[in-house]
Parts: structure tokens; C-alpha cells; sequence
């Protein structure tokens, strides 16, 4: 390995090509703190040819390859296996804005911008780029298109995959394919930028994208909604949608766990409302400096939600500020659950309709696993998706991870029984590998493992992750 | 063969499977008439099960299989070759509307549904299913996935792989992959719905798919503009969004030689002008039947163009009969160019930014090939697409096919310069093969030809569409 190397020092630099401990440790350890790994190196390139570079080099040594962007990933994706083997090849030095073209509605990017970043360059233009998400100050763009990211924007815009043009990639033999078109029409052949989008790393490395942008949306009515139920909240969602049409953007649940958690851990937060209530809407509206309705909007649909039952109480958002701190509440979730101890995390689809049977009938039958168990539960359900995550009866953190896997169980048989989907929008990576497959027909499973081998026949490609 | 064509018999019943002259007729001839064929037979299955016997029945015996649909494609990528080899597996009689759920927003379908079919079935339910083709009443939407159609509606709403959840495939080797998944979010895995749209046959014969529903948009506000040239056009678009925002749905340029072909020979055509204009837009806003604004927006567009010099003159439909007669002039030019006599049809995009630049400089080349050749120039400007279709200079059809060859490789060689598309929706099929992949880089032509080989490695399924 010494060679490989010395070929991967001659490639982006000796100071890019890190092996100490020390060093790797913030490349091996994922957000979640489950999958902790080792890597032969840990290589930095800083531009498209040293990514070509660097993938010649382990193709030819034959060892494998885990790319990754700002490793906020949920299910050990972007992270090397235990083995000490894999080359991690992080894209975070490539951060420079291509190409901004506020009349065409494109931007074009390095993979390692952050996606906060795409949109400031964006709002800079005067447009926007509409994908959200908690984590959106450190992930990087690459791994948004690596596993199709959705977030709370999803709603109005789509996933990543609905937001990109084109894409260049550095194949798993180390050449360059450039697909960076900014057409939103090209209809010449397989659509080579879907299949990578959403790939996870399993295919090649991204290295740049062509995105769409849209119009800007600088007014906003925002209001926290109290609601009975998620029945109740899915009926919401409809009175919303028939008020505001195309100008709600923001549709987002929590149940009062998730509320209680982030106001005993994160600084500042408050509740916005006097009374407790077991469910909670964020609903959001969005529209150009002229569409001057947007309050009026929010209030109807507030008034029509609290005289049919749908919502027992709201705030509404006076200022920026008050904004912003009815946005800290949804976002905070994540974190909030994470200091309050161990987390189990699914990320489950559902059919609207069936959400809010769903998640009645699935919190009996996990409380009969291990009573007392928290459902800590917030998510997209504009989407049908739910972020149904468990934390362990206070005190109780080890009785969590032993029931871990019967309750992950219960979770996906009856996701899939309800023709669900056990990743709405985190992938599969390492964490559901296995189960992803085992949820799938054999002749899916088959048709992956054909894609796979076409374009990755030696797999160094992220070996382990999204396929087991 | 005759073994083969027993099975098929014995697989869809011997009524359902053609070997006359006679009865192959309608199935092995294109639209354009350019691509004229033979089949070994045509085989018409009424159900997934029946398909799935009769491409398992082909790839026993090694006989090459051509998918189709309404046969309305305009690039021969749906009729068998010369050969007589061939076996055309026509969906028509596959035309079940499985299931509406106006809740969640989908439909299912046989592949074999005829688009406007799709279009009532949605409409019945009180939703849209936006897309929209000249052809509609006979394409079916098997086919429209198969190409990845695009249309009139797309500025809005996007092409068909936008518009679809989930897919069923009968696979080259006759197994069945069940993709009717109904999710907006799913990151379990390669998108393979995304991998089969597009493919033209190529990968699988498509029998079902789960599409998108929409709310209905029952009023609508439409135009008949003249405009000075393709730049006001393009800037008459900034108007229309910046007024109208998602209630924009149409947005189509057509030139004089169009409307002169309408008006030659679609009866009942009148110009709704008095004076004539180089070029034209139909543009059109709908709404939910609570949008009240529309017919203010469209005033408020006009009377801004006609300020700015974009728009020399307006007709606005003041009763449904008058939008239809408005839609009739659009949606009449390719059969009535197709009356006038010979056509050569290109269909390409540009950057928006660069339409004007582009059509100006191509008309003056091409004129320089053939004078006096009538560009036919319409489409869907708001996509930068434009139908660029040539008609001979009066009573010279024979010099229009003689200088067919040097015409179009001057067209396609302008589109690849301005970094364009040489099809930007009708797909490749067997006219546009060659040089969709003449066009691409040696990179792009190994990716597409790997996943050819991944899924019909025995190249059975529709050989010679798409890839050369």
C-alpha cells in the first residue's frame, strides 16, 4: 500500500493525503456515532482532475473508495468500514461556485459546497434554491445528489433528484463523465444523471452539478399550529393546500415529545403556545415580494382549521425573529434528542391516507416491546414521511439498544405491509443495507445488482453501502 | 419460427396474433411515414401476465422485440425494421385504468390507456393530469413513458418523468418487476423508474405505471399574441411569470409559415389578427375555480408587452369555443405541414438566453443550403424548445430530400455548438441513433451501452432505437 500512497501524495498534495489518527478521526466516525471506522488514508483533493486522480489510483491498486461530503449523513454512508482498507476521498476542499445564471434558473457547483452556501449564491442572484434541512450549515451539496436528499422543502420543490440538471462524475475507473447540461429538456438517451442521483457513492464520485433555481420568496407567513391529531393534521394539510395552492411551502409535524426535548435542551427555546397539545403543524407560505395575500391566507386557513376541529391553537409569527424561533423548534429536533441519550431513527413513507392509523397501531406495538419506550416523532407529513424516532424510557438507554432491532423490526414489517418505504429520504447506506434488500422482490434486488456491476465491476465503490 | 409464433398463439390466443400484410399494416409504418418496416408478427397481449409470456417466448427463440404504442412517434423508435425478423408487441389492447386516488394524488394505469383517457379519468375524479400532445387521442401513455413525452404542459408541471411515482416492466428475459409504488419519497435504492423512462424499449416493456394527479385548474385565461421576434418572445415569458407566477401553464411560439400552413389547411382555421406578424405566442393561465385574478393577470401581461414593444397585437378568447379555435391554430401546424408536403422535423433546445441569436443564424445557413427552404419554427419557447421543422420551398419537395442530409447535420452541429439538445422530446428512435451518439462524448456512449448490456445483454429489445 505504501505505492498507493505515495501515487495518492503525488496526486492532491502529501499535506491532503492524511493517515494519522488524529487526523481521519473526524472522517471516520459518522453524525450518529454508530458506525465508527478506520481508513488506510483519508484524501482531500481540490478539483475534478485530482478526484480523477485519485480513483485511477485506487482502481488500479484495487482498493476501495468511500466518498463522502460533510458527513452529516443518518445511516453510515459516507463513513469506511472497520477494516482500515478504504480510501475515504472527501470532496470538502471543492467548494467554489461555478456558475451563476439568474435568467436561465441555473447554478453550477463544485460537489463540496456547503448547502448553505448554494443558497447565498443563490439568494445573491436574486433567486432561490429552495432544498432545506436541518443540517444544511455543513452538508455539502455532493452528498444532497449522492442520496437525494429531501428536507422540508420537498412539498413545494421535490427531492435533490427534481432539482438538478446535470451532474459530472468521476467514474469508478477513474475517468470523467461530464453531464453537466443546464437543459431542462434532453431527451438523447437513459437518463445517466437520475441514476446516479440518489446512488450513494456505489457508482462514482460526484464532482459538480448543474442545479435549477427559482423564483425568489422573501415574503412568508409562518404559524405553529397546535392539532388533536395526525388525522387532524393530514386534514390540515388539505384546507391548507386548497387556501394557499402553490404558496404553501412548509408543512411539518411534531408530536409534543419532540417539542419537550428540545425545550429542556436546546438554549432559549420556548413554547409558543399556553396549552399543551399532543400534536404540532409548522405551516409555512411563501410567495415573491408582490403576492400580497399571504397573512390573509394563513389566517383563513387557521380560521377554517380551529372551527372544523383540525387545530386547537396557533402562533403566528410577528417578526423575522418570531420566525426564526418557531423554525428553531422543528430544527432543533434532531439535536435535542441526541443530547437527551440514545436515539433509534427510522425515516418511513406511508401513504397519506394510512399515516395516522399507522402511527396509532405501530406506538401500541412498540410499547408492548419495551414499555415506556418514547416516540419521538416529527417529520415531513406533506410527504407522507415521518422521522418515528424512538428514545428509551428515561433512564433506560441500554434497555433501548437491546430491543433495538425487535423494534426496527416491528417498524419496517409494518411500513412494508402498508406499502411504505422503510428510507424516505436518508438512503440506505451501511445502517439498512441489509434490510433494503430484504424488503425488495427478488427481481429488483436482481436489476440493482445488474446496475452495480455494469458500472462498478470490480465494486470499490462504496462496498457495503446501499446494496449488502 | 414457426415454433415462436405457436407459443405466441398459444400466449395471447391466435386472434391476437398478426402475420398478414393486410392486418400489420397500421403497426409496422411510422406516423411520418419515413420509417416503413416488416414484421415476423404482431402480437397484441391484453394483460402484464400476457406480455410477460410473449417476451419470454421471443427471448427463448433469440427474436428481437419493438414495443408499441399509439404509433405516433416521430423518430421510428416504435416500428420494426426491415427485416421482417421483428416482433411488434402493440399495448393497445392493455387499456385499464387501474385505480383513481384523488387524496393522494395518483393514478394507475395500463401502459396501453390512451392519453386523453388518462386526462378524463383524472378529470372525473375532479384532478389533473397535466400532460398535454397534439396527439393525445391516439398516443398512449405507455409510450409517452417510454419517450419521456413532453408538451405543452411542461413549462409548469415537467416532462413525463416528473409526472411519474412508480412503474411495471415486463424485463428482456420476461420476468416482471413490480414498481407501482404510489411514494414521493423513496430512497431505497437506484431510481429504476427514472432508468426505465426514456429507454425507448430499449431496457423492458413498460405494462403500468403509478402517474401524479394534480388539482384541477378548471379556469383559464388565454391569448393569441403577436410578437416582433423570439427575443420579445423570450422577454414577454419574464412578464408573463413575474405576473402570473405558477398560474403560467402555456407558454407557445409559433411563426408566420406556421399559421400560413394552418390557415391553408385545417378547415374552419381563421387568423385571429387583422394584420399578420412574423411571430406569435399562445399564451394561457389556469387556476382552481377560486383564482378570480386570471383574466387581470392576462390583461396586466398584454398591456405591459404592448408598452415594452413585445407584443404588437392580442386576441383573447372570451368563451371556451375561442380558446379552443386559439389551441387549434398551436395544435394543428404538424398535420398541416404534413399536408403541405415533405417535412424535415427537428426538435431542439437552447439555452433560453440564446434562442433568438440561434434561429436568426441558422435560418440565414440553411437558406444558404437550400434557397428558399420554409423553416416551420414552433414549440415550447418557455422550455427553450423548438420544433424546427423544414418545409421544401413551394413545389420542390424532391430538393428538400435531396439536401435533407446537409440541412439537418447543419442544424444539429449549431444545437451541439451552442451546448443544446439535437432532441429535446421526441427522443432518439432509429432516425436520430447515430447522431445522438455522434453528438456525445466516448465516455457517455460506454455508460449508455453498459446499462444496455446490464439489463438485455442478448440486445433483443428494440435493437437499433436509441443507441446505434
Amino acid at each position: 500500500m505504501t505505492d498507493l500512497l505515495d501515487h495518492l501524495r503525488t496526486a492532491v498534495g502529501a499535506d491532503q493525503v492524511l493517515t494519522d489518527d488524529a487526523d481521519t478521526g473526524a472522517y471516520v466516525v459518522d453524525w450518529t456515532g454508530v458506525h465508527a471506522g478506520r481508513a488506510l488514508a483519508v484524501v482531500r483533493p481540490g478539483s475534478t482532475d485530482e478526484v480523477a486522480a485519485v480513483v485511477t489510483a485506487c482502481h488500479e491498486a484495487g482498493v476501495a473508495i468511500v466518498p463522502q461530503g460533510g458527513n452529516t449523513g443518518l445511516v453510515g454512508g459516507g463513513v469506511p468500514d472497520g477494516s482500515g482498507d478504504q480510501v475515504v476521498v472527501s470532496l470538502g476542499r471543492m467548494r467554489r461556485v461555478r456558475d451563476v445564471d439568474p435568467v436561465a434558473g441555473t447554478i453550477t457547483v463544485d460537489a463540496g459546497v456547503v448547502l448553505a452556501d448554494v443558497q447565498a449564491a443563490a439568494s445573491d442572484a436574486g433567486r432561490l434554491f429552495p432544498m432545506s434541512l436541518g443540517s444544511e450549515g455543513s452538508c455539502t451539496i455532493g452528498g444532497n445528489l449522492a442520496t437525494n436528499a429531501g428536507g422540508t422543502a420537498v412539498l413545494r420543490y421535490g427531492m435533490t433528484r427534481e432539482l438538478v440538471l446535470g451532474l459530472e462524475v468521476v467514474l469508478p475507473d477513474g475517468r470523467v463523465w461530464d453531464g453537466l447540461r443546464a437543459l431542462r429538456k434532453d431527451n438523447t438517451g437513459y437518463d445517466l444523471t437520475q441514476l446516479f442521483v440518489g446512488s450513494e457513492g456505489t457508482l462514482g464520485v460526484i464532482t459538480g452539478a448543474v442545479l435549477r433555481l427559482f423564483p425568489a420568496t422573501p415574503r412568508h407567513a409562518t404559524a405553529w399550529v397546535a392539532v388533536p391529531s395526525v388525522d387532524a393534521a393530514v386534514s390540515l394539510l388539505g384546507t391548507a393546500q386548497q387556501h394557499a395552492g402553490a404558496h404553501l411551502a412548509t408543512f411539518e409535524i411534531a408530536n409534543r415529545q419532540a417539542l419537550d426535548l428540545v425545550l429542556a435542551h436546546l438554549p432559549g427555546a420556548s413554547d409558543p403556545l399556553a396549552e399543551p397539545s399532543e400534536w404540532y403543524v409548522l405551516v409555512e407560505l411563501a410567495g415573491a415580494s408582490s403576492d400580497g395575500g399571504l397573512d390573509d391566507a394563513l389566517e383563513a386557513i387557521l380560521g377554517s382549521a380551529v372551527d372544523e376541529g383540525l387545530a386547537t391553537d396557533a402562533a403566528i409569527a410577528g417578526s423575522p425573529a418570531q420566525r426564526s424561533a418557531l423554525w428553531a423548534l422543528r430544527e432543533g429536533i434532531s439535536e435535542a434528542q441526541k443530547v437527551e441519550g440514545a436515539t433509534l431513527k427510522h425515516d418511513v413513507t406511508l401513504p397519506i391516507a394510512d399515516l395516522a392509523a399507522w402511527a396509532t397501531s405501530i406506538g401500541a406495538t412498540l410499547d408492548r416491546i419495551l414499555p415506556g419506550v418514547r416516540p419521538v416523532t416529527y417529520g415531513h407529513v406533506g410527504d407522507g414521511n415521518l422521522h418515528y424516532n424512538l428514545s428509551a424510557p428515561v433512564g433506560l438507554d441500554d434497555d433501548l439498544r437491546a430491543a433495538a432491532a425487535d423494534l426496527t423490526t416491528a417498524i419496517y414489517d409494518s411500513v412494508a405491509a402498508g406499502h411504505g418505504s422503510i428510507s424516505a429520504e436518508h438512503g440506505l447506506g451501511r445502517t439498512k443495507a441489509v434490510a433494503g434488500a430484504s424488503y425488495k422482490s427478488g427481481v429488483e434486488v436482481d436489476l440493482m445488482r445488474a446496475l452495480k456491476a455494469a458500472l462498478d465491476p470490480a465494486g470499490l465503490m462504496n462496498p457495503g453501502v446501499l446494496l449488502p
